[in-house]
């Protein structure tokens, strides 16, 4: 036997001249570093580079003496500046050969999306002939998995971060996972947090956090905290054996902060403790304009229990068609908690649904005054035990979209409160 | 005379695990690719690695072959993890030596953020010798600017963005650009384009993609191709000579197809086309659930325009909100062209709207049926001159998120293309 196979690894290529220009942020390096760390794949190195061949065959050889794996995203696209296969496969010397069937497939996506195939796309087709192929489900441009050398292998993926995501989670995660010399397994869990912020949380579990196996990492993100709980173990059931006790030790300590596990979001979460009660909700929106809806509306299922809403922009529209009273928004305001009560009160005679939410606020860039500044938001909640008035107050160096966000996430997460409180 | 130095390009260097493990995205690479490139300084290569000084090491080593100028960020703390000066100083054979002004300075610093200064804060002002200083006016973590090669110099920033961003803006830019044999700036400029594919585009344009000044390069977004322009030239007035024609043949060949430029999005490039004309819109909304109110509203200055909308899941509101008389809904289904129709033109009474659109499909997983399958879409606009219906049928394949994203940009170009075809 010759030298046993030590390397264990994975790097991350990431190509594009659009990421050297900085036009776009390089989020696909985050999210696959992230699926890494998840597999348990160890992961010391990411580079970015242009669309140049030289540069890309250069790259790849020197990856292939320190990394198992390169991660490929980027340049599979139909345009002559699309270089990453061809690069590839000169570089490890295979020939590019059309599969037939990949390029059927090309054609028929085009013509469903109303375009006519051009003779550009068959490039689309070429492959190294050993290489496997990672299906694009949403996408004419499929990836590979070649391992042109003993120990090394070449996973690619496009650019366009919905298809690779797709392409990793369908085929690609499953591959690596059976392909890596790992012994142990990696199970992993995660927390997501409303409420609190990443230090606090860190200080609450401290003595949790040295611990070597499972490991705790937050992670701050946009109005949540996440926590992953990573196990390393020989067997999954090992592995739910150290998780859950911790589990329940953290769910002891943060209380009602926590709000979901894994892919929940705070839509999902509310939605699901809908269903459960087999109750109904529907929204008043003003600064928001639409976006609580939309984020209720993004999880399958929901038309069960979101009925609709009204997106209030105007004043008019909140007399209208929320029964808002001019005289409450002439005294008050449209920003002010009697307006927001009132829409949220109007919305949900209108609907006859048995929760409503309301929002209104000044997300600016304009329109805030001394009174009521820049980044004040009203949220009411309603049902038939009354109404629950919520005012926030945002930093105004926040940007308009940050605002929207974090009050459609404060919105969610008043009417999760309350559910729970009452379950 | 020894040889002439003819490196003149620069990378980026981000050291930091919390890149690797994807806890954060690199928005600092994203931000200083930007910067070098209204330098006119070449950048062909990113590189992330974590807090490791044998790698820090080598990839030092690695990089001071192939680039000029190597910016680092990340790394400058005072925990023992923060390894980027030392490794520097190593590579080189320097000494570290402290710079009592720095250290009295971030003394200074801490006690008036109301710390005591720790003596792990003093690394902070440990530096080689022959280094310039980079102040860090809002931070503890100052930055050198050091070339221990004739042909190579490094520069050192903090990893938190906002320390980064003003040590770069005060101190490094002006440093760069008296440092750099450039006597070129690169001009830069987007065009983004809806409803045609990344390979038609690239036909069009062939002839154009093949010059080398300025250079093309299009890629795919979500809904939409982006195509950008860069010119070298000596000075701004040349670059755009050379850019403005160019502009020019692309809008001739690509006609309605594009809809804006570098910042623009298509709901911004609506609502300015409303503006101008003194318009105004509203909506009704069915499967994206407020995802079409969300996207305009996200722009500054919406509500000038955007009077409001319905979110119309349920039936009852599309009767009761909107006026769709009840048989139609039961005659041709919520999902049809009637009832699009009954949406736009309830919608554009109800709120007193220049114009309306309605957005109603069924956007998955469940609900889709033979006549009726899953990724079918109508959408409507009115406006005083009629309506005009669109039936978009998406791949099944695609998520239930994804549809509901591309229904609201298709919505977006109906109007878009209606406003531009009366003006």
């Amino acid at each position: 036997m010759t030298k046993q196979n030590t390397k264990n690894n994975a790097e991350i290529l990431c190509i594009g001249t659009e990421l050297l220009l900085g036009n776009i942020v390089n989020s696909n390096a985050r999210w696959i570093s992230e699926e890494l760390s998840y597999i348990g794949l160890e992961h010391y190195q990411q580079i970015v580079i242009g669309d140049n061949i030289e540069r890309i065959q250069k790259t790849i050889i020197d990856a292939s003496k320190r990394c198992r794996f390169l991660i490929v995203t980027g340049g599979l696209g139909p345009t002559p500046d699309d270089l990453t296969t061809e690069a590839i496969a000169s570089v490890f010397k295979s020939e590019l050969k059309e599969r037939k069937e990949i390029w059927i497939e090309i054609q028929a996506k085009l013509r469903a999306n109303g375009h006519s195939p051009s003779p550009s796309n068959r490039k689309q087709a070429l492959m190294p002939k050993e290489a496997l192929v990672i299906p694009n489900p949403i996408g004419t441009a499929p990836g590979i998995i070649w391992s042109p050398l003993p120990d090394f292998t070449i996973l690619t993926f496009p650019g366009v971060p919905s298809e690779m995501k797709r392409m990793w989670k369908e085929t690609a995660v499953d591959w690596l996972k059976s392909n890596t010399n790992n012994t142990q397994i990696l199970l992993s869990k995660v927390l997501k947090f409303t409420g609190i912020s990443e230090s606090k949380l860190a200080e609450l579990l401290e003595d949790l956090m040295n611990k070597k196996n499972p490991t705790l990492a937050p992670y701050a993100g946009l109005g949540e905290v996440k926590l992953r709980i990573t196990a390393m173990s020989e067997t999954k059931e090992k592995g739910i054996n150290l998780i859950t006790p911790l589990i329940t030790e953290i769910v002891k300590r943060t209380g009602e902060t926590l709000f979901g596990f894994d892919e929940e979001s705070l839509s999902s979460v509310v939605l699901k403790l809908l269903r459960q009660r087999n109750e109904t909700i529907c929204i008043a929106e003003s600064c928001t304009g639409g976006g609580l809806g939309a984020s209720l509306a993004s999880i399958p299922g929901a038309s069960d229990m979101f009925l609709g809403g009204v997106i209030a922009y105007n004043n008019s529209v909140k007399r209208n068609l929320l029964k808002v009273p001019s005289q409450l928004i002439q005294e008050h305001g449209a920003v002010s908690k009697q307006v927001v009560t009132a829409m949220a009160e109007g919305a949900r005679k209108v609907f006859g649904a048995d929760w409503a939410i309301a929002i209104t606020g000044i997300a600016g860039p304009g329109g805030g005054t001394k009174q009521k500044p820049l980044g004040l938001v009203y949220l009411a909640l309603t049902s038939c035990e009354g109404t629950k008035i919520s005012q926030l107050k945002f930093d105004k160096a926040k940007d308009r979209q940050v605002i929207q966000q974090l009050s459609v996430l404060r919105a969610l997460n008043l009417l999760r409160l309350s559910l729970i409180s009452r379950s």
